[in-house]
């Protein structure tokens, strides 16, 4: 098993200024595109060029069952992950269907479901367990199981072609996970944390906070990234924390989906802080934690839909803003080629 | 001239109750896809059916120029606005960028720009004047030319094909008379109403502020919508309320980009109430009064970006989530057709 990356933050103030005056010479009031401009700007960065382009994206869908389940924490059955491993290769869930729409590769990760699938296009089969362990009565994974889903991960990622990947997942009870992450790392209260995932009325909302309670207080030694990550995570959880480090390295352009997606990020940022500058985060989902965690890295997403649906819906809905912002440096005219006058700002 | 189209309410009960039932069958918890799923809706309701699909968008760009520049109020001359004209037909401005992006068929129209414009491809000569008159000195109007402007605009709209409409505009100083047809229909203070446009600083916002309130005293009479549209606004606004009058009356979906494009919304919806149900808000603009505008009509608008460029920018970027509710209605499976199990909701 390899050791984790060492992810450098970017530092390249001579294509940094490059890249602020051509932008700054195209033919708008500075500014007027907003945090369009900023996004180009960081893609370019994270790319290591002023004519960024955005190549071959990869839609990587990371799935994975959770024990805790079985304490009744979602309002949907533990099957639905296999289920709608079934449907996003079919080509009819949301994520499917939206990255159908914008060119984006699909791979689907089997990281740990409860379920034996054939081998078929479309599906990685790199399962750890079927489930993880119910983390109310151990640690949802142990340390060995972690760091091979991390590993997983990365060579997941390491197979892929392109410059982006965007990041989104599949786990019937992993809004748990991520709470559960997110008070730990982030040290917030769990209530704050805790959202309906699927659906909770307000007394499943309830029994999940005590759950979830419970599981910190059973885990409360388990204070490192790493640590957290095993006791509380889940294997799709772990995988993406992989994904992440290893497109970081690469300096892959990451689009980061949700609540969960991002709290792979979290565990990611916690180990290699640099990882951020790469990340793109996509929306503020109206998942409990969410705005909390966004809060937390100090980010801000492109889109506020009040989306809760995972799967990588919304960094799929995101992606052309991505690739508007490419063309904008790419294609854009600048006031000398297309004769227009300066205003009296510049 | 004819008279303005009468917009009736969309009032299709039994359409509106079969969509909800498609959406909701879809394989996602109830709600997942946020506003997603309210635009899916919207669309479908405006093109009056259960399999919405958006034909041969148009972005149609309204160029004009506006006397009152000669009172300080832009930080750009006014000569840009011609010069904007050129690099839309070029291709090189942002709205030509990202209209080539998303598949946009993109028409500039001359509604009165201080140019004489030799005919080329994709413009279209529809000059009123050049320019209005300084609204400081004299109604910026005639009560006919505002009306020709009206009617110039439902034929432009006649004149396209496809089911959905963009609007942009270009008109160095129009930023002006949008602050001004919000004060005046909103009854809002023209202080809260005016914002820097292309990049005044603070000293050219003050200027700016008392130029406006000058020209608010001097056409107090003009409160109805029409009076209001020849004292205060411009052709290209004038040709945008025909424009929305039309599209709305020939049940096409109407992406309204920011102030200015708003503005002339601001008219028409005071004129015909119901066009407002056909219109999608592309985007919240940092320009002064636009979240103001936004409010007052009460609609929520799809992205919030800080972008502040106009030229149909914002409604270019927020194109594809129109389609992807499009296919969301139309593609995604159903927890039947997939197999997957519903949750406790529903």
């Amino acid at each position: 098993m390899s050791s984790l990356p060492t992810i450098a933050p970017l530092d390249q103030p001579e294509l940094d200024a490059a890249l602020r005056r051509r932008m700054d010479g195209k033919t708008k009031p500075l500014g007027a595109l907003g945090r369009l401009e900023a996004l180009a700007l960081q893609i370019a960065q994270v790319l290591g060029t002023e004519h960024p382009r955005l190549e071959q994206p990869q839609m990587v869908v990371f799935a994975g069952d959770h024990g805790l389940t079985a304490q009744g924490v979602s309002a949907y059955p533990a099957d639905v992950t296999w289920q709608m491993v079934m449907n996003f290769l079919a080509g009819g869930a949301a994520v499917s269907v939206l990255a159908r729409q914008h060119g984006l590769s699909l791979t689907v990760v089997d990281a740990g479901v409860r379920c034996d699938f054939a081998p078929q296009a479309g599906l990685l089969l790199r399962k750890i367990a079927p489930g993880t362990a119910d983390a109310s009565q151990a640690p949802a994974m142990t340390a060995d199981q972690c760091a091979t889903a991390v590993e997983a991960g990365r060579d997941v990622v390491r197979g892929l072609p392109g410059n982006a990947l965007l990041l989104g997942e599949m786990g019937i009870g992993n809004t748990s996970s991520a709470a559960l992450l997110l008070s730990r790392l982030a040290g917030l209260p769990i209530e704050r944390c805790t959202g309906r995932g699927t659906g909770l009325d307000d007394a499943g909302l309830a029994h999940k906070v005590r759950v979830l309670s419970a599981v910190l207080q059973r885990h409360a030694g388990a204070v490192e990234p790493l640590q957290a990550l095993a006791a509380l995570g889940g294997f799709e959880i772990a995988m993406m924390v992989g994904a992440v480090l290893q497109a970081a390295e690469e300096r892959r352009v990451i689009v980061v989906d949700g609540f969960i997606v991002c709290s792979a990020v979290l565990v990611a940022h916690a180990l290699q802080p640099a990882v951020l500058q790469r990340c793109v985060f996509a929306h503020r989902s109206q998942e409990g934690g969410h705005p909390l965690l966004l809060e937390h890295l100090g980010v801000e997403p492109l889109l506020d839909l009040g989306l809760r649906l995972g799967e990588g819906s919304g960094a799929a809905l995101a992606w052309p803003l991505l690739e508007s912002a490419c063309r904008i440096l790419n294609e854009m005219a600048s006031f000398e080629s297309a004769g227009v006058s300066r205003g009296a700002e510049a």
